[in-house]
């Protein structure tokens, strides 16, 4: 009897762990709504009641996470030696347990009210193009973050400890290695393509395109794709940026009356988030195996999208009629549309516009620069002349303003370190399942060509987005794609795609 | 020194106190924009996530409140002997409390799933007329409410108990001499009304009114009454609504194309909700000081706007020339219109679509049956019969349809009950504001015929919205109109306007 009572007792704590899971997404899933609206729809003077709503659900959602309970309760089920899907819920939750529960509560809040002036300073400095009113909040963010990576823990190299925050089961020496690879053959190849003769079109659309115009494309190209408008909608934001959950995820665009390709790229990018994000499974909903894998498998999903599907000649074939429609000026080609949309950009120092390539040198930058912060051996103040002459040494080009160099991204405002390595990371996984994907669709570009996406979306369903968080991203790409996660797929991708695009003599 | 740190607990406790009071409403705050974003913007499929976060909301707010330690927090606080802004604090927190405490949290989630379920089912029974299919959900909706106001007081009439929870501090015994006043010379005139020979003009715009233009006139007359979009937004929704607070109050309309007048006046109605809201002390957001007065104070702000203002003649004075401007075939004059935005209707069943006179019997005939359901004296299945009976015998006219009678609110399927009264309280006290502001004006009714509303604005301003919750109803009415709430000015302005529209004899 007693033996029942204690089985039953630990079956309890499962359920009541995994409700009080529920219930914590549920806060979190309520803070998203109110910064989805905040960002889309809530008039500006809305904010100081909106500033107390999401710090007041923030402290919740932090309180109920790492409550004494939960503690308990994860004690008492790890006790029960669950395996499969159970297990992956301990495994997942005892980590978010342990780094929250590791962190004083008064740090959290300071960090969250550093971001808030950080970010504040910094749109006004990028504004003014003035790094030195910025560099006193960066310098408060480094030092809060050695704090915080002191607290989780202060035996570890404390990027390392700020990477898990956004891809907690990848080891940061694998990132360290596929960005060195990447460096390693996108600098040459780059300096390749700016020496080589070949006329690529880079003009097929040029002129003015109305925003409306754009919208009803973009909602077109959605369709084509697959969204499921019962269950998400299309909304312009300054940033572009998906969110919610499996029931109801919504994307977001923006419209540049002189660049057309810019929100149609940035739409099925957050196409692609957002289809991961409703392909999880509903019955898991609350639990890590109702939840997306972490950032790199993320913007796999949306890097898949946007470059192996949008930026294919098949796709082009498929969307150009569509264009068309919507703009009956533009007479390119599909080889003309297709090579503007693949064009290696020779002087754009702005990370959101680069190119598959150069996107990557970007990325680089950024993660010796952070790195170099957090560890102390670059200084807040010497960080505008060692990105710029990062970009001369990668890129060939000095950014003229601190405003296009330094100051461009949002995420260190917001005490983001160890965030951009993910980008890169999410864009070679995307090729490698996608190369996976092409193994056992029959003719999958010919099918793209056609708009015949059910094959790839259910692929894409099977073997990633309905294990949730299950596996661990290794797992998960060995699971999807019968190898290690890799950097090959992409390297040859490139090589062979550009190599074609300008010409270039094979080099991987 | 013990005196000292006794006295410091006791402010401590106001201020935990307080805090604890601004989390709730954080809380709330967040529930009401997940609502807001329910019924405007949510896709579809959304719905099983958007109920779990609404229901986790509602269980932590309601968690907060009767909490032990806020009865421990207003009990040290009692013992202050506050006075002034902060007694009332400590009045409304206590009355709330008393009432979330007394009830147990099962009764209240079953309230809560019986109105889901009950809501499906009146939807479905609305569109095939069919009360039977409805009755269960109404048994069941009756008997919580029983058992509730068993659980608050069961010393007292149930129906006074339900009655509170709108209009907590006005005696329901206030409400019924209102009521039966309201029915006392109400029914006589509507007949003598019906009996008259004189030709009012019913149809000043009828048409087809483009839903398009219909918006552009809103979002006119919006900016016209002072609307601050700022702080709020107009959208559309299938029941027309406002939601939020002294930062952001949105409100929503539905367009008719046969019907101008009806988003025209419900936009009118909404943005006295609105402006109520957004004239409440920015500085006690998330305390009962920073929140509006019970329902029929509200419905006397939104009442106001609509009838006061937009019903006078003066109004149509100033609006018609903007309404020519969006609709140019709109050949009415200002009479025209007046009497058309004033006709009392010789057979309209519904309530949401009445005049100004007719209204309150609509409300009357459901505050009957409402009462007698609670009290017992009236069975579900008796509901179709006692309406209709009363439609006949108040209003001259019979229902064709229990869609058209007893099915047409929403109101019971969501299980408030004790609610419709606030309705006719709302516009007698409209009225009785009114004609205050009117005796401190100067020439009130030329400055709203050159759309010159700022001495209105600030008169609610001073005299309701920035008391918040501070004043119990009775005190708020007669601090800002000198007198005790009264039905007096409500119906010798209905015997005025009234008598000179259908030229009716003298009678009050």
């Amino acid at each position: 009897m007693a033996t029942d009572a204690a089985a039953a007792e630990e079956a309890d704590a499962y359920a009541e762990l995994t409700e009080r899971l529920e219930r914590i997404t549920a806060v979190q899933g309520a803070s998203g709504v109110l910064g989805w609206d905040q960002q889309v729809m809530m008039p500006s003077g809305g904010t100081p009641a909106r500033s107390k709503q999401l710090s007041v659900l923030s402290s919740m959602s932090h309180e109920m996470l790492t409550d004494e309970r939960t503690g308990e309760l994860l004690d008492a089920c790890e006790e029960l030696d669950l395996d499969g899907p159970e297990s992956a819920v301990l495994r997942e939750t005892r980590r978010e347990y342990e780094r929250a529960a590791a962190v004083p509560g008064e740090l959290v809040e300071e960090m969250s009210s550093t971001a808030s002036e950080a970010l504040a300073a910094w749109e006004e400095a990028k504004a003014e193009d003035d790094f030195e009113a910025f560099a006193p909040y960066l310098e408060r963010h480094v030092e809060l973050k050695r704090e915080y990576a002191e607290h989780v823990d202060p035996d570890r190299d404390p990027y390392e400890v700020l990477f898990e925050d956004y891809e907690p089961c990848l080891p940061l020496e694998r990132a360290e290695d596929i960005l060195a690879e990447l460096k390693g053959t996108l600098v040459p190849m780059i300096d390749e393509i700016r020496a080589s003769d070949v006329d690529v079109t880079t003009d097929a659309f040029e002129g003015t395109f109305d925003a409306d115009a754009q919208e009803a494309l973009s909602r077109d190209v959605l369709s084509t794709l697959g969204y499921d408008w019962e269950h998400g909608r299309l909304d312009v934001s300054s940033h572009p940026f998906t969110s919610g959950n499996q029931f109801d995820c919504r994307v977001t665009t923006r419209f540049d009356e002189s660049d057309p390709l810019g929100a149609l790229m940035s739409t099925i990018h957050e196409f692609g988030h957002a289809f991961y994000n409703l392909g999880l499974p509903r019955e898991h909903y609350g639990t890590p195996l109702g939840e997306s894998r972490d950032l790199s498998v993320h913007e796999s999903q949306s890097r898949l999208w946007e470059n192996q599907v949008g930026r294919s000649r098949a796709f082009w074939d498929l969307v150009l009629p569509e264009v068309r429609e919507r703009f009956p000026d533009v007479d390119a080609s599909v080889d003309e549309a297709y090579e503007s949309a693949n064009q290696v950009y020779e002087d754009n120092p702005i990370r959101v516009e680069a190119d598959e390539l150069t996107y990557h040198l970007h990325i680089v930058v950024r993660f010796e620069i952070e790195r170099a912060l957090v560890s102390g051996d670059l200084d807040v103040e010497d960080v505008p002349e060692a990105w710029n002459d990062k970009y001369e040494e990668y890129l060939g080009i000095r950014p003229g303003t601190d405003a296009e160099g330094c100051l461009q991204d949002i995420h260190w405002a917001h005490g983001n370190f160890g965030y951009f390595p993910t980008y890169s990371l999410g864009s070679v996984m995307a090729t490698q399942l996608y190369d996976a994907a092409s193994g056992e669709i029959d003719d999958l570009d010919g099918k793209v060509r056609e708009g015949e996406f059910a094959d790839l979306q259910d692929w894409l369903r099977e073997n990633v987005h309905r294990h949730g968080a299950r596996y661990e991203t290794d797992e998960l790409v060995e699971h999807a794609t019968g190898e290690e996660f890799t950097a090959s797929h992409f390297l040859e991708y490139v090589t062979e795609k550009y190599g074609e695009l300008y010409d270039l003599e094979e080099s991987v």
